[in-house]
């Protein structure tokens, strides 16, 4: 039966291009290696039509399918699970970019282009993409879409939910729903492209999508203020929304332990302020004038903060290198981390008003709960995202204090994060790491919908199952 | 069995609040007159629980419900059939606003706010509420979300859909759905939000919403510019997407035929420039700096559209007064149309850069099959939406205009629409109007997945059967 489907593939997609047996762990594990999968086989098919054939008969084999990009998630989403009999469909041969459409700000792109080429695609047809995030090199917009990713301007631009405008699907039962679209007004019914947004492959394949773009900004400038409190980093914002306008393109803030860690594990790295003030900001500036007007900008905040005392102190940077340097900090912290030892990671999210407080009261109930705990608390203040991770205490165990504290400290950050009507997946998704802690913590009412139309799109549970929701 | 349905529902909302007998016509009949139903009863719930009890007890009786709003829509979404046999559930007692979120830049409101309180209420706090349309003075917000309504600001803002965070729905089982969030990252499972967004009502009821807030902008300007081709009028929209960026808030096309309607009905209005141009450009430019920067900005485009040919004559209105008669002239071509006669309006969409060769052969094909039609043709170019209204020819029958032609011109106006990739229904929705049309449009792919949604969420068919997709 599994030889016969493996055939079968393989007289789909080509014999090159279905793998068994061999180093597969590319696709069997993720990136951190903490999901570690056994596929019966892996289809790389390399069209829309292949895509349904190989869905079509996986579906008639009764084997299920895990979806997969550049296999970058965070949640164990993309991997196989451990039983040897799912099929991994990779969509990395689907990298066209299928066409620009320059008066209508959109381009069409297949569901495995690296989300850097597209970038770089729109870029020199003088268009910004705007999504950015950590994995850009190797994630794909396929996957980007699966997990509506978030990333670093999303203050401006919102997620890639915000970016799509229609979608190319194969369902669970190997059907083609051509739903690209270049419209920015269309209401003809139910919104099936945004529920499969984000829906981590568990109700069919994106394959291709429609997506905007923008006129590339004139200038991008970029500054670090020191600032006080959260507080006055949540009345920041507000002056920088007031100021700029859709000009913000980025608003990230960063504890001072957070700071230090790269300041101790990058010594290279010259990090502004850290040892005076509890919190540093990072603003982007993006202007349609000129790089002076988007400067007189920023000095015109800069002034305003440090009068009513929001920003004690402030760098703008003078050009593009000093602009890395200073992202570069900030997009550091989490490999310092890495370098101080194993920590428990939070991808959570918080009204924006409520996250000094949140912090308060979440900082003391674990500082309470584990003495010596050290928190790394970072991220994208402007849309609300916290990764505030909890390290061991200095010269702690590290493995140990993961093997012994991670549920409680989860306990206490997610109840916290409910308690402050926040998410406790804000940027990531589901995937398999946090299925039981969304059982938990998702209104039964919504989860029961969830169930049925996960039911109703794919009843016999072809898709990606037990990912999201419990098999 | 319908005697006691409705006792129970006074035992639930209160004797004054269910509606039987008398003139029911503003519940019973739309605005326009061309859908006239019978309701059982209206019922006006004051809270959420009272919803869920009105719902829960009209499942039991197996009565099926039709939520309504301000009743203001465009396509029979909201009226009772004919049979007497439905409860209209109307959400105009449930319109506090609940509290806005300064530092979070959102407000929590009830469904049946009037859009326009929301705006007043959200400008006296210091922001902007920027969903705008015609009807906003009697539209209620939760309409605007049922519909995912558009406007006039979708060119920076998006639809209702963008403007929304959380909702709080009642289910078609009775149940509450707590899904009001403030959050701008939320990837905890599948989009329920945006599937309730713009399902018209038939698969459970918004009784609530988190919607974003914007700052004010400092100064608003608008400017009117004649035009020589509809592709002239592309061209400056991607000029002024680039000199404005975000600051472009409105980008409005009028027909030389539309506005000479205007001139002639409305002879008080001064209409500049539609005598010596095919087309004119009613712009906005929303400056969170400055009038005066505002106005540079402006006059840069302007100048470089003039030097490029994109425009022939241009003219930026010098202070409040003279922006709302412009926006007015746009706002009065639909009752300048009313008065000149009946005429067939479709409310279709385009991809902006295909909308010249779009009306080209479109224009074309309805001149061929009818000798003397006048093409009514304006609307939001911003966001390619087209309010494409055919008159009957000049002194023509206009009644029998629309009963021999309708089908036809609907025919040829919809097919053309589908060969460019286009929508039959951009802002409006589907409601009754346009069910059939639906069928034969949307792919069938995408309608076997509505229905099984459908199916999912209300398997007995209580909310709004028949509109969106046949009972």
């Amino acid at each position: 039966m599994k030889t016969q489907l493996i055939d079968t593939l393989r007289s789909i997609v080509g014999d090159a291009h279905v793998l068994v047996g061999g180093d597969l762990s590319a696709y069997e594990v993720d990136w951190r290696k903490r999901f570690h999968g056994k596929a019966l086989a892996v289809a790389r098919p390399a069209s829309t039509a292949e895509v349904a054939a190989v869905v079509k008969a996986c579906a008639a084999a009764g084997v299920s399918i895990v979806p997969q990009g550049g296999n970058t998630g965070m949640v164990g989403g993309s991997q196989p699970d451990e039983t040897g009999q799912q099929v991994v469909l990779s969509l990395q041969r689907m990298k066209a970019v299928r066409g620009i459409d320059q008066g209508n700000l959109t381009v069409t792109v297949e569901a495995g282009c690296i989300l850097q080429v597209l970038q770089e695609t729109a870029a020199t047809a003088g268009y910004l993409f705007p999504l950015s995030l950590a994995a850009e090199g190797s994630c794909t917009i396929g996957g980007n879409l699966g997990t509506n990713a978030g990333g670093t301007q999303v203050v401006r631009y919102g997620n890639t939910r915000d970016l799509c405008l229609g979608l190319e699907v194969v369902t669970a039962q190997g059907e083609v729903w051509d739903g690209l679209s270049g419209l920015r007004k269309d209401n003809t019914g139910y919104d099936l492209r945004d529920l499969f947004i984000g829906s981590e492959g568990t109700l069919g394949i994106i394959t291709a999508a429609t997506m905007k773009l923008y006129p590339l900004p004139a200038a991008s400038l970029t500054s670090w203020a020191a600032v006080p409190t959260l507080d006055h980093a949540v009345t920041l914002l507000g002056m920088a929304h007031k100021h700029l306008g859709a000009g913000l393109t980025g608003f990230e803030v960063m504890g001072q332990f957070a700071l230090s860690l790269v300041a101790k594990h990058f010594p290279q790295q010259r990090v502004p302020f850290f040892k005076e003030t509890p919190f540093c900001v990072l603003l982007e500036n993006s202007d349609h004038e000129s790089e002076a007007h988007a400067r007189t900008l920023f000095e015109q905040l800069l002034e305003a903060a440090m009068e009513n005392g929001c920003v004690t102190d402030a760098v703008v940077a003078e050009n593009l290198t000093q602009a890395h340097q200073l992202w570069h900090i900030r997009e550091s912290i989490p490999l310092a981390q890495a370098e101080e030892g194993l920590n428990i990671k939070h991808d959570i999210s918080i009204p924006v008003s409520s996250i000094p407080e949140f912090c308060r009261v979440t900082d003391a109930m674990l500082q309470e709960a584990i003495a010596g705990v050290r928190l790394v608390n970072f991220g994208h203040l402007g849309d609300g995202n916290l990764h505030y991770n909890v390290q061991a205490p200095e010269n702690g165990d590290a493995k140990e204090f993961l093997r012994t504290q991670e549920e409680r400290v989860n306990s206490i950050v997610y109840d916290s994060v409910q308690n402050f009507h926040g998410s406790i997946s804000a940027e990531h998704g589901v995937g398999l790491l946090k299925v039981e802690k969304l059982e938990h913590h998702k209104s039964p009412v919504a989860l029961g919908m969830m169930r049925a139309i996960k039911h109703a799109l794919d009843p016999h549970n072809v898709m990606n199952p037990g990912r999201v929701l419990r098999a």
